[in-house]
C-alpha cells in the first residue's frame, strides 16, 4: 500500500518509551502492522504500554484515529441526500437515549447511522436492549447498513468487520494488557469507529459521575476536548456535552425495560431527566446538521416529531426494517420478553431521596442477569428495574421505590438488598443538580 | 507447581503500570507464565515495557532473579569438594580474560563451572573465542557439564537449555520490543543465569567507557550495586570490580588472536593492562573461595600458577577434556585458524598515544567478520587484529600501529581507514587512569 520505507516496530517502540512525539509515518506503520501482521501481537502490546505510560498528544491522538479509521472501509454514504450526524455516549446507566433519539432526529429529516456497541462490566449496551424486541436484527452487513440508511434514515446496528478493524485488533489486545484506561486509546477508539461510519457530524454525550467511566467532571471535560479536536481535524464538526451520571437516567434499568421506557419518550410520556439530557443532545444534532436555526427552532422540531407521532412512527418503521415485529412499538407490554416474576421495593421509612447511586443499581442489575461481566456471556433481556425511583422526591413509608423484575427468586433477594442500600432518604430536599453541565466545540 | 491461588496477567501487568511495587507471588506468576504459557507473549512484553518505564527495586529484582534462575534446573555441585567460583564480564572489546583467567584459578585448586555467551553487537562473546580452537565443543549436555568441573576444575561451555529458560524467553521478546537496555532486566538476567550454575560465590567485572555498554561510571556503579546485592540476597557471596574499557584490552581484537594473547597471558607474556585487570578480578576469586588470606597471598598464588606453568597446563587439560586439540596451547601459530593475508597499519606521524577508542576498534572487527551483528550471523574466527598500539606509548613515524588480520582486502581497507581514526595522537604523554576504579562489596 505505502511506498515508505519499512520502519523496524523496536525502533517505534523505542521512540515513544523514551517518551517522544511520533510522526504520522511512525503511527501509521503501527496500525496497519495490527492488521497486515508486520507487527507481532506482543510488539504491539509492548507499544500499547508506553503509550499508556507516556501519552500521545492531540496530533499524536489524530494521526492514530485515521490511521485506524482507515485500517478498513470508511462508509461511503455520499449518495443519501440527508445530513448524517450520529450520537456516542461513553456510558451511564439506564441510558437508553440512543434508542428513542435515533428516530427523533430521523424523522426530523437528518439521518442517523448509529453503530453501537454491547454492553460491557457496569453499563447497558445499545445493541442488548435492542434485541430484546423479537426479530430486531443488529448484524449487518456494510450493504444492508447502508441500504437502512436511504430507506429508512436510520440505522441501529452493531460493528461490522470491515469498519476499523484495527480498532478491534487493538481493543482486544488491550482488553488482556491492562491498557484500556488511557484516553488518547479510548479517544482514538471510540473516534475511528464513528468517523468510518460515513457520518458528517457527531454529538458526544460524555459522562461523569458515579455511574460513569469517568468519575469526576475535570477528567470527562479532557476526554471530550480530546475528542472534539480529533473530530474536527478530521473535517467532522463535533461537540460534545458533559452530563452528569450519578444516579439512573429514567426510571428503568435492564433491556426490554429500557426499550419500553424509550417508547414512553417517543409517546410523549419520558421522564424528565431523561428528556433533559435527550433533548439537549438532539438540539446539537439539529444544529451540526443544519436542520434547525437555533437552539429554541431546534427544540420545537424535536416536540413537534413527538407530538404528531412522526418520531413512533420512525422507530416502528426502523424496528420493522431491521426485521423486529413493528407491533411492539405499540403493544411493547405484551411483545417485549418479560420476567417470571415482578418484586416490589417498598420504603421502610419516609424521606426525601437524597441520591440513588447508579452503580450500585448496575451491579444490581448486573446480578439479576441484565448484563455481562465477560464479552461471552448471555444476556437476559427480561430482567431489571422499573418505577425506579429519582433523586427529590419525597417518599411516604410503604410507597414503591422500584419494581424488581427477575427469574430467579435468589438474584432477586441479593438485587433487592443492594437496591435499598443504593436509594439514600434524608429529611431535606437534596439540592437540584443541572445533568448537563457543559457544551465542549 | 504452587498452590497460590491464580492471579490474572492484566490485574499484575496494571500494579507494575501503576508503579506499585510486586510481591514474590506476582513476580513468580510473571516468570512461571513465561515457560508454561499461562502469560501470551503480548502479556509477557507489556509487563516487560511497564518495568522497563516504572522499574524495579532490589527486593523485586531478587525475586525475579530467583523465579528465573528457579524457572529451570539448578545445576548441583555440591558433590565436588572444591569451592565454585565464577566471574562475569559485562562485555568490553579485547575481553579475553576469561579464557586465561579460569585456568588460572582452577590451577589453584578453585573449581570455575562458567557458561558464557555469544557475542553480539560491539562486544567479543568468550564462545566464539574458544570456538577458534579446533575441535573445541562449548555445546554440553549438564550431566557433561557437571562431569568437566569434577573432572578439570573448569568447564568453558555455552548455555543449556535446562538452565533459566525464562530467562531465554524474556530475553528474546525483550530483543523485539525495545526492553533490552533496563537496568533490573539486564541484573536478573545475568544473575539468574550465574546462579543456576551451582556456584558459591561470584566475581563480576562491572565495564564503563566507550568501548562499554554503560558509558560512565556512576552508571556501572549502580548496575554493580544491584547485582552484588542480589547475589548477596540469594546467599551467593558476590562481588564486583569497576573497570574502564576506554581501550580494548591488550593487543588483539578477534577471536582466534585473541585466544593466542590469552595463551600469552598463560605463559607469562600477557600485556600489562589485560594482567592488571585479570589479577584483580582473580585476587577476588581466590580470596571469596578462601583459598587466598589476602590480597598479597592471592596474588603470589597467581604468578606461581603462571611461573610453575600449571596454569597453562590447565588450560591444555581443559582444552583436551572438551574435545580441542591441546596442541594449540602448545603451536597456537600453528594450529589456530590463519587470515589470507595480513596488513600493517603505519603511524604516519609521530606522537604519543592518547586514546585507541574501544569502539571504533570493535567495529573495524564487526567490518573484517570477526563479529556478529544478528544473532544468525556467522562468526570469521580468523580476522581481527593484533599489536594495537597501548594508549601512553610514544610512536615515531612509521612505525606500526596494528597489524590486521583479513579474508577479503576490500573490508581490510574498510578496517584500516577505521583503526587509523580510531588510535589519536598527540604531542604530550596522556594521563595514566588506572584500569580498576573500584570495587563493590
Amino acid at each position: 500500500m505505502s511506498n515508505a520505507a519499512v520502519i523496524p516496530p523496536p525502533h517505534i517502540i523505542a521512540r515513544k518509551r523514551d517518551g517522544l512525539k511520533l510522526n504520522a509515518a511512525e503511527i501509521e506503520a503501527f496500525v496497519r502492522g495490527s492488521t497486515d501482521g508486520s507487527w507481532a501481537d506482543y510488539q504491539l502490546s509492548a507499544m500499547l504500554m508506553a503509550i499508556y505510560l507516556r501519552g500521545l498528544d492531540t496530533e499524536e491522538t489524530v494521526a492514530l484515529t485515521r490511521a485506524m479509521m482507515n485500517s478498513g472501509i470508511v462508509a461511503d454514504l455520499s449518495a443519501i441526500p440527508a445530513r448524517k450526524v450520529d450520537k456516542h455516549s461513553t456510558g451511564g446507566v439506564g441510558d437508553k437515549i440512543s434508542l428513542h433519539l435515533a428516530p427523533m432526529i430521523a424523522a426530523c429529516g437528518v439521518a442517523v447511522p448509529m453503530i453501537s456497541g454491547r454492553g460491557l462490566g457496569h453499563t447497558g449496551g445499545t445493541l442488548d436492549k435492542l434485541e430484546s424486541i423479537p426479530g430486531f436484527r443488529i448484524v449487518v452487513s456494510l450493504a444492508d447498513y447502508r441500504a437502512l440508511v436511504a430507506r429508512t434514515g436510520c440505522a441501529l446496528i452493531g460493528q461490522t468487520p470491515e469498519l476499523a478493524p484495527a480498532d478491534k485488533k487493538l481493543y482486544a489486545l488491550r482488553d488482556v494488557t491492562a491498557t484500556v484506561a488511557c484516553r488518547p486509546l479510548i479517544c482514538a477508539s471510540i473516534m475511528s469507529k464513528k468517523l468510518a461510519e460515513g457520518i458528517d457530524a457527531l454529538v458526544l454525550d460524555v459522562k461523569f459521575g458515579g455511574g460513569a467511566f469517568m468519575k469526576t467532571e475535570a477528567e470527562a471535560r479532557e476526554l471530550a476536548g480530546m475528542m472534539v479536536a480529533i473530530g474536527n481535524a478530521m473535517g467532522k464538526p463535533t461537540r460534545a456535552l458533559l452530563t452528569r451520571m450519578d444516579e439512573p437516567l429514567g426510571h428503568a434499568v435492564g433491556n426490554a425495560v429500557e426499550i419500553a421506557e424509550s417508547i414512553d419518550c417517543l409517546r410523549g410520556a419520558g421522564p424528565a431527566d431523561l428528556m433533559e439530557v435527550t433533548l439537549a443532545l438532539g438540539v446539537e444534532m439539529l444544529l451540526l446538521a443544519g436542520a434547525a436555526r437555533d437552539e429554541a427552532g431546534a427544540r420545537a422540531k424535536l416536540a413537534a416529531v413527538i407530538a404528531d407521532g412522526s418520531a413512533l412512527a420512525k422507530f416502528r418503521e426502523i424496528v420493522e426494517a431491521q426485521g423486529g415485529d413493528p407491533r411492539t412499538v405499540d403493544q411493547p407490554e405484551a411483545r417485549l420478553p418479560a420476567a417470571r416474576f415482578q418484586r416490589e421495593l417498598r420504603a421502610s421509612q419516609a424521606g426525601y431521596v437524597q441520591s440513588v447511586a447508579a452503580l450500585d443499581v448496575a451491579l444490581a442489575a448486573l446480578g439479576l442477569g441484565a448484563g455481562r461481566t465477560r464479552a461471552e456471556d448471555s444476556v437476559d433481556h427480561a430482567v431489571g428495574f422499573t418505577r425506579l425511583v429519582k433523586t427529590g422526591t419525597l417518599i411516604r413509608s410503604g410507597d414503591t421505590l422500584a419494581i424488581i423484575h427477575a427469574n430467579d427468586e435468589a438474584k432477586a433477594e441479593a438485587a433487592e438488598a443492594t437496591l435499598r442500600s443504593a436509594i439514600v432518604l434524608g429529611e431535606t430536599p437534596p439540592e437540584r443538580l443541572p445533568l448537563v453541565t457543559d457544551r465542549v466545540t
